[in-house]
């Protein structure tokens, strides 16, 4: 799978709102945002990111939601391979912690370039002088 | 719809990386992620976003896809019902402008909190003393 970013650390990611994305960009892209359009993904993305020690069981995930385990390790595999998660076996359980590189890169494409002056503050036309 | 962010212009948006989403944050967000989640999609909001002007004649989106004016049209839709982008007839044509405010607020929900470390820097478990 492309990897989003790989065109330098610092000033990575294609740009989104700058220039126009070519198609393969667009192809990878749409896969992590497609993982991201899932209500029970987004929840378990934030419990999974939000936990201080930084991983979280999948035993502490399941109870959260009324959806079956099966369903639930779906969900996270879904996640895994947006390269938005990375996960462990450890004994009996999984554990899973975010792979930051990946918001942050996704942060960074939805971020307007410095100084850009959204149209909509300009005046109205018609307003009193 | 739910709008994102009606919390606080500045501090605003659900936190995503920081604390667990509740599931109405987690349905509202979801629409918008895949609104994003097909290359189309992300390639005609990419177009409207990057043009100088600010906005884009459908007539100018069109012609760079192999897919039918219909298709389009129904992306847009689905663009502007997420709330990334707005449309203006004038005469024959629509023209389509970038939402900043929603792409902002997606790019504050996917950020870090200032300060905090990622995991995988801490040191590997049994590394020479």
């Amino acid at each position: 799978m492309a990897v989003l970013g790989q065109d330098g650390v610092e000033g990575c990611c294609p740009a989104l709102l700058t220039a126009p994305l070519d198609e393969d960009q667009a192809e990878t892209l749409a896969k992590v945002f497609k993982a991201l359009g899932d209500p029970v993904r987004l929840r378990l993305l934030s419990m999974i990111a939000s936990r201080a020690g930084g991983e979280v069981c999948v035993c502490d995930l399941t109870p959260a939601f009324e959806v079956s385990q099966p369903t639930i390790s779906h969900h996270l595999k879904l996640l895994k391979q947006a390269g938005l998660i990375d996960s462990e076996r450890r004994g009996t359980w999984v554990y899973y912690r975010l792979l930051p590189q990946m918001t942050d890169r996704l942060a960074a494409i939805l971020t307007r370039p410095a100084g850009q002056v959204p149209a909509e503050t300009a005046p109205a036309a018609g307003a009193a002088s």
